[in-house]
């Protein structure tokens, strides 16, 4: 790039795969990436655009000239138009749509009208599909008539009913390996199940990861077939939903690493501001106590130490269970069982670290009351934590907020405002 | 279960698939499971087994009668005997391998030669080969006169030169769709790659995922072809992955929901007990404040808000670095922009709430130096959180240590120590 060598700088884009030419753009600054896209004018262009992170393409985009752009474009598959599409702005969306040949842009605006995130987003509408009655020569020779229909990735052949619902389906392996005259029928899988088009994509990815799928028919409300998801672009989902649940956790939202500074300061102020919340909640608590720290001021030295095990022992049991929830391992069968397991969890290692505590403030202190103290509201801190941990994202579960996104901050707060209750109203108890 | 019904049972089960009687078992308590494995007998124990949660699985298979295990594994794939075998015991193991036909043994005892976690434990043995100067035609006939060799799922032919060595692929579609006469050298893939037999797992997940592939050859070091991975189990590793990294964040290591009280407790010790560590460091930090703090209280109230805002912060950026370096969209080409973005991002947010916490003090305790002194706190700490948020995941992945797992012990101990450190200093210096 630094010798503005167009020619070579193709040479080498065009070697490499179009995901990891999208990494180099995600990684480098924002004028080396206009000086790129002034300079690159190769084939791949499309296929990068398509793998970019969606908070780098509306900059990319729209420092392409038009032309690029259209023939850009017009290398995608259509689900990959819809992918691109879906995240842009009106006056983009358009001119796109424009760029393509009429056919597929009647394509992308049928999948544009599915809810976002929905299976009918996800799938491309190319299906090879056979009647019920064919046989494996009739399939084949049907493949071979027809080449230019053929979908660019495709694993098995849909039987339908002749009211177009799909019945089965015959992995092309199984086409290959049996004689002409085997009935279709004879052949199907028993993995087959169908996707409704309105179904989240999140429900579409734990499918196929639980059953093992490869592909998977979508249909309409009336049971009709009406496109195809594949197990790559399940992954994709896969992958991005067990992303969002991390960032989610520790509250940075779609955060990503190529955003810029001021987007990642907006992404990420919601959820510190609700943390200022708490932490103020947990300084109310603190300040009416302050009569007995102004006396025993060994306490605000260790009253941060029953608070931070109450929030780790907290986030731990959360986080499992938040995790339990996304694959369906924690529903209402288990929820008790698994509430009575994090208590004894909380119990045990409360008592363990309260041991630990009571003799750490026997001896820095010389106090023995002191350790009591320390000790009880340990043992007390960690069996809310776990009985917390475990309810709060159960409960947002149940009123259908995503337990990924608010549990940290109630069950912070609570450990919080429980740990300095516990160990300053018991200091005021024993101490004075 | 309840009335003891085994043909009943049997009826029910075998209509489910094998992945949903897995987390039912997952889901029951372990006496309702002990009673169900007495009294099931069907046919899709084998499958429910290699489904199984491998925290379960173990006291799963020392419930089975010996013939019944025998039964239940000589249904299975190699691969999938495999993964059951890795977790098991010795004498366990015997008994599985004893139970197998002798190839299959055999095909086993070879996988279990790679190391734990690498691509040739992930691999299917069998693989559709044919010589790079067949055609079509051949590809067809070949597969024809050989089904009972054919895996259960493939698809793609791989093409080898006469050392074996894989040269290209061809996808079941294509062959399908062209003339018999066609080479199979004109319709090979461009998204051919291969993996060596020793890769990490993880590595071969991200390959499939950042190049959506559907199946990966793997050579051994001479480059020979020796199996093949398909992108069903590039998921499952996929998946694990995330969750080992939301799991390690979290400091839960490999707990799951279904583990017992004990294993719970014992996994969540050591990370509960490194904060232990932590919290008294930070603790020590205070200690050389009691002067201070004996002569204004509310610098105990207000001092957790500092400490917690910075380590909320701190998580913040250090699980977007720990799943940017998951990714590789954290390298060292990026590394230096990042950091300057984490801490201007740390600058920004840090004097929004700097303002609003001046204010809180002022209002609070009526006090203008206060004020100034929680401001001035809460910029440093929250421009400390972004560098150590981002510095130390990375120094880890430099040396070698995981940054899931280790970082947020680390981070937090940085963000309390330096924020009770700056508020306390800060208010000894100007409020004395």
């Amino acid at each position: 790039v630094e010798a503005r060598d167009t020619e070579a700088l193709d040479a080498i884009i065009d070697t490499l795969h179009p995901a990891d030419v999208a990494d180099i753009l995600e990684q480098i600054s924002g004028p080396e990436r206009r000086e790129f896209l002034d300079l690159y004018d190769g084939d791949i262009l499309g296929e990068v655009l398509s793998e970019l992170d969606e908070g780098l393409r509306e900059e990319v985009i729209n420092a392409l000239q038009p032309d690029d752009l259209t023939a850009a474009v017009r290398e995608l598959e259509s689900d990959d138009v819809v992918d691109l599409l879906e995240d842009l702005e009106e006056p983009q969306q358009e001119r796109i749509l424009e760029a393509l040949p009429a056919s597929d842009r009647a394509a992308v605006e049928q999948a544009l009208t599915y809810p976002e995130f929905s299976a009918g987003r996800l799938m491309q509408p190319e299906v090879v599909r056979a009647p019920e009655h064919w046989r494996v020569g009739d399939a084949i020779d049907y493949m071979r008539s027809d080449t230019a229909y053929l979908p660019e990735q495709f694993y098995h052949v849909v039987l339908v009913d002749p009211m177009m619902r799909p019945t089965g389906y015959v992995t092309l392996g199984k086409l290959l390996a049996s004689p002409r005259e085997t009935p279709l029928m004879e052949i199907v899988e028993d993995s087959f199940r169908t996707v409704p088009v309105d179904e989240a994509e999140g429900e579409v990815a734990y499918a196929f990861n639980q059953y093992h799928l490869i592909s998977m028919p979508v249909v309409d409300n009336g049971g009709q077939l009406v496109g195809m998801i594949t197990i790559d672009d399940a992954m994709v989902v896969l992958d991005e939903e067990a992303e969002e649940d991390i960032l989610r956790l520790a509250g940075v939202g779609e955060n990503r690493i190529s955003d810029r500074v001021w987007d990642t300061t907006k992404r990420r102020f919601p959820w510190l501001a609700v943390n200022l919340v708490t932490a103020i909640l947990a300084s109310i608590v603190i300040s009416q106590f302050e009569a007995v720290i102004a006396q025993v001021v060994a306490l605000a030295v260790l009253m941060p130490i029953v608070a931070s095990m109450g929030g780790n022992a907290g986030t731990q049991s959360l986080t499992v269970a938040v995790r339990a929830i996304a694959t369906k391992d924690l529903t209402g069968a288990n929820v008790w069982r698994v509430v009575r397991r994090e208590v004894l969890v909380g119990l045990v290692n409360g008592l363990f670290f309260a041991l630990a505590m009571g003799i750490v403030g026997l001896i820095w202190f010389g106090s023995m009351q002191l350790g009591y103290v320390l000790a009880i509201a340990m043992v007390v801190n960690m069996v809310v934590a776990g009985l917390a941990g475990i309810l709060i994202p159960v409960a947002l579960e149940k009123i259908g907020v995503d337990p990924a996104l608010a549990s940290g901050a109630f069950v912070t707060t609570v450990t919080d405002v429980v740990g300095f209750f516990a160990f300053l109203g018991l200091a005021a108890i024993m101490l004075l």
